[in-house]
């Protein structure tokens, strides 16, 4: 049995998670990520005690403790690098873990971690080389090779959201222009429907659903007035669909994987995000006969966080 | 023992090659491409007898042939699937190559061969997570992960020649826009380099080279007059390395290995490109104070493709 730790921006999640990849038992609590990094992790602490306490399980049944983090970390030392979410920079999790708990403790990044377990129970079971592409604030993903979770060689992971695959009209948070993340992740989109709204002035449903108020748009909002033939939103759809497909094709192009799954909270679309997409795809593939990855949606909700964690445990 | 062979467009070589990489011993002729595909694989065949006789071994000590391919296999059924310069179209070498001579035989993309004969014996050597991108005529590449040759689930390979970068003034020989290899293969360096003499007038030494006969201009020409500081040879060659390093930081990006080697034609170049495309990569990657892959020249010449090809046959 495992402890898997989801830490996200807001919320800490905690789970005890079997060999299976079954999530058994689970606690949250807010993570006040304004604090100390040294007190969100005593706070991680007391709340795997509790988890354990709970769940009516002795700390000797753990085997091990698996964390995933919105940032990155050394493979080897388990140091954390940068998670900027957090305000974290060099934080040597593994090693405060392990000595808090006397187990091996394994750290990996968020996008990592769900595409681990996504391999494990969900949408990439059985596909030993694949991918996961989530896409919500950000664009991050995961990346198995032969059954494994890869790991790069510096602890950058996959940051596929920081692939170049154009010129945009605004700069990344990385300090470059032209991210796959400026183009196609949910803030882009609302980014570029804004834009568009404010610069062509053109008639358009968004305005009716939020009531003129554009402060509050959401992807949602634009992909339901697309899904209804808006003009405005459709034009800001596509030009999200071609990038993002850019970017799932120079993937494919570098690896060549079995399947791609999307998740992440625009992911949330379902089918009509997914046939856009594969319809964008099969149109600009570079060899056109070639059969190339399937893509898919990716199966689990925010549970994949503290299972992929958990199943680290397992695949180290 | 393997036997390693080395399919070109213009050249068939083969080689005996001992487990440790170390080319023993080669025979080479023309491939004749134009001819049909199963009077070359004929000539293949026969090579290889006179390889082994001529060095005095005996069929039974050679323990596999694998064999480089300008295009793409199926993994699991050895069919080629595509060589536009030999003309192939699902040819079935494996299988063929395996009734002649009833030993395992392994089939791959010359590309990554190289790559592997890098890892085995070159600039890739001890380095479990590394790549190798060949710049010529077009870019190829090949990627180990974990230790070994990566395979995609397609037979795509590594064609991070198709990996899109930007938008660029022609089309790619695949059909569309964008392809790395149109901005920074030998051809687009050509390609580019005429388009900003005819377009600008400028003055430059490139005319003067080439006693004002265009049609010559090779990708060395250009590299040498910008060493020479010449303008419109700066300029090309400036805007080579910056999609050059674009496509490399998106590979970083995506495997974040360890070493990527430079090889091809182009890699002549050697340290003067070297240090122009590890300049670009610092100043423009994604995480500014992030270690990432190291890039070096590749080390292997012409024989990579041999010892490649063997080296499928201990790595299967």
């Amino acid at each position: 049995m495992y402890v898997g730790v989801d830490v996200g921006g807001t919320k800490i999640a905690v789970g005890l998670v079997d060999q299976d990849g079954q999530l058994l038992f689970q606690k949250s609590c807010p993570t006040r990520a304004e604090r100390p990094a040294h007190e969100v992790i005593e706070d991680i602490t007391v709340l795997i005690k509790k988890l354990v306490k709970e769940s009516h399980k002795e700390m000797t049944d753990i085997l091990g403790i698996g964390i995933g983090i919105p940032g990155m970390a050394e493979k080897d030392t388990g140091n954390v690098i940068e998670c900027v979410n957090l305000g974290w920079k060099h934080v040597p999790l593994k090693r405060l873990m392990e000595k808090e708990f006397d187990k091996p403790v394994y750290i990996d990044n968020d996008a990592s971690v769900a595409a681990l377990a996504e391999y494990e129970i969900g949408s990439l079971k059985g596909a030993d080389n694949s991918a996961l592409i989530t896409i919500g604030t950000g664009i991050g993903g995961g990346i198995i090779v032969n059954g494994k979770l890869h790991n790069g060689s510096h602890g950058i992971g996959c940051e596929i959201g920081h692939t170049i695959v154009g010129e945009n009209f605004y700069d990344c948070s990385c300090g470059r222009n032209g991210c796959l993340e400026t183009f196609a992740s949910a803030t882009a989109l609302i980014r570029y429907t804004k834009k568009l709204i404010e610069e062509t002035k053109e008639e358009t449903i968004i305005i009716d659903k939020l009531e003129g108020n554009l402060d509050l748009l959401e992807a949602k909002t634009i992909l339901d007035s697309a899904k209804e033939g808006d003009c405005v939103a459709v034009k800001a759809v596509n030009r999200f669909i071609k990038y993002l497909s850019i970017g799932l094709l120079n993937l494919i192009n570098i690896l060549d994987p079995e399947v791609i799954a999307i998740g992440g909270g625009v992911s949330k679309a379902g089918n009509y995000l997914l046939n856009l997409i594969e319809k964008n795809i099969n149109n600009n593939k570079a060899f056109g006969d070639m059969e190339i990855a399937k893509i898919t949606l990716a199966r689990l909700g925010n549970e994949a966080g503290i299972v992929g964690a958990a199943m680290l445990c397992k695949h180290m």
